[in-house]
């Protein structure tokens, strides 16, 4: 059997909660908080499953939670999109971002994408056909350079994927990089996959920007975003994609054939506990910006640098005041020997500059960033 | 935007189930129960979400449902298969056959297909790049014609996908069936995919088979059943896929980017359940037989004219007695004027016999099936 992902092995999400698991480390490596979720949400599933709701929700999702993601969308963004025609759920973000990719991509044609990107990019762009082109985001700030950006596109440049707050560097568009990618988009007349998954998660009183803001940019973008990050449940695949008209007819042309429809009873809790609480997302920002404070102030002092976190829930980590390991061999080393299992940051990129920084994802308990930061420190 | 599917509309499940909610009739098109589900299950997932199971599940499936999955194909097939390595749980049966047909199918591949087929073969394997070459099964019994298939083999054969018990049609494979199947694969070194949902769902006394019954096939072949048929839990959108060492390798790498992993609780719950009732898997067919037989029953003497039902939860019936209507525009007739939704036959075939032939789905309660089949009495 010829591999259709020849390079590819497990995704080092599942490698590193393996390793974590076998040391009995501290989970800082895959994105997941390991604090309970709103009980509230809990009891809402409990009574959407016993009141029967168990059969196949509707292919675009349940209506009164894409009701709900509209009104999000319009509360958070001024942006009025069509419950019916603009919004489709979906079985997680990684789902959404699958299925645009496969609506949007053609055999030759190129994507877009920075280096480093989210993981499942690459591989969702190849099984299409397509190839990533992958433009370069330089420490410390992860910035993007919208000229040097430009001259990558090409006659078969299709698609640009972005993806703000950013997975893994924590680096947040400003206003003016909405209106370059903006401009971009329009002027080489691309399609734009913005992954806003960490969109309410963003810290020290910045703006909360989303490509909704930018109505022509809008016109030509998929953006995909999930209740798992928002509500502490990875585990409920959950996530949806708001699109225009035309984009959606495509969209879920595919996502019929992919999964169909998403778990019933959580689209109809998530729908009611949105109308119920729909204050507990605007809280979401100052939660996570304390775990933020929490884990970098612990390490302050400490042999570790740590590089700006202006959102999503990971901070990145240069080690290379006191170890000469590579990053996948330093994160192994550190799970072993040490109990914290972090993300090697190199795995996400095209071309790994030679660097020593990690990723920790800092969505947990006070008590266990404490335990961990207390491991941490002692290491010099 | 150029449709990857430009052929392709909204799925005849959802167009459907949304005309029979707009005309409030008894919904007898789509496939899936009107019953509730096991209460003990209900109560697994309220348990399995309240104990904080909310998280990522591991990529491959929660390990105790892998091993429940492994048991129940030892426990009805006899055959040994390795939760770790052969086992994947997917969101529906739907991702399993997606995500199957991606890893399988290259471009320029041909895949055989049978005509009628379930609708999702032909776009998912379209968007891999391959063509579908469709065989026709004949009427009233809906069987192979092994020797005619074999005629359509060529070089750029790579995969043969099956399903039994058959939807639309409710035709069950016999041993011969499964042993000349074998043959085929073996002889031309073809992959296969053995869409084995309504496995449970086999009526009067017939062995229940499946491609884990014969090793050298099985050794070629992904196996893909579903929970939501098994436990009358369709909106839950839990399937799985039993394949060879290798191919779940390539299986895998590409579910990972699908949707990574499924709802997490209910893969509890599912685990849960089978080790308190394993029994309740083996009433199914006693079950279903009896829904079969009620709603055959009741249009025995009636002008419509009932073809052979095997398996599944589908019965099909002709009316060409006393209507000329194709059989498109019979069911929108129906679902308006009379209340009962269907589906058109016609549908599910690349090229339709001129026949008038609709599908109903019996999986419902028995007073449902009393108050449709008195109403489709009345037509004549
Ligand atoms: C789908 S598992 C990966 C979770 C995540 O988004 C991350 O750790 O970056
Ligand atoms: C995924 S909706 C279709 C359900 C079904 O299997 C059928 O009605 O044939």
């Amino acid at each position: 059997l010829q591999s259709k992902l020849p390079a590819l092995g497990t995704t080092i999400f599942s490698q590193m909660s393996q390793l974590a698991a076998e040391h009995q480390a501290i989970n800082l490596s895959q994105g997941f908080p390991d604090f309970p979720s709103n009980p509230r949400l809990i009891e809402l599933l409990a009574e959407s499953a016993r009141q029967g709701l168990n059969q196949y929700a509707p292919m675009p999702g349940v209506l009164a939670l894409r009701q709900q993601i509209a009104a999000l969308v319009q509360g958070c963004y001024q942006r009025e999109v069509c419950a019916d025609q603009q919004v489709t759920v979906t079985s997680g973000a990684t789902e959404a971002l699958f299925v645009a990719i496969q609506a949007l991509v053609r055999a030759g044609d190129e994507v877009i994408v920075f280096d480093p990107a989210y993981d499942s990019y690459q591989p969702a762009v190849e099984l299409a056909g397509g190839f990533t082109v992958h433009v370069p985001l330089l420490p410390p700030l992860y910035q993007v350079d919208w000229a040097q950006l430009e001259k990558q596109i090409s006659k078969k440049t299709r698609l640009i994927i972005v993806n703000s707050p950013h997975n893994p560097t924590g680096a947040v568009f400003s206003h003016q990089d909405w209106l370059a990618l903006q401009a971009l988009v329009l002027k080489h007349r691309l399609y734009c996959i913005s992954d806003e998954v960490y969109e309410h998660l963003v810290f020290d009183g910045q703006p909360q920007h989303s490509a909704n803001q930018y109505p022509e940019l809008a016109d030509r973008t998929v953006i995909v975003s999930s209740f798992g990050k928002t509500f502490h449940v990875t585990g409920w695949k959950l996530g949806y994609a708001v699109a225009p008209v035309e984009l959606t007819t495509e969209f879920r042309k595919i996502h019929q054939y992919v999964t169909f429809s998403s778990f019933t009873p959580a689209q109809h809790a998530i729908a009611q506990l949105l109308i119920e609480q729909p204050e507990e997302v605007k809280g979401l920002a100052a939660f996570y910006q304390q775990k933020r404070d929490q884990f970098s102030g612990a390490l302050a002092d400490s042999a570790w640098s740590l590089l700006p976190c202006r959102g999503s829930y990971f901070q990145l980590a240069d080690y290379s005041a006191f170890s000469d390991l590579d990053d996948v061999a330093f994160c192994h080393w550190l799970t072993r020997e040490h109990k914290v299992a972090a993300i090697p940051l190199s795995v996400f990129y095209r071309q790994p500059p030679s660097q020593r920084i990690i990723r920790f994802c800092f969505a947990k308990e006070p008590q266990t960033l404490t335990l961990a930061t207390e491991i941490l420190c002692q290491l010099s």
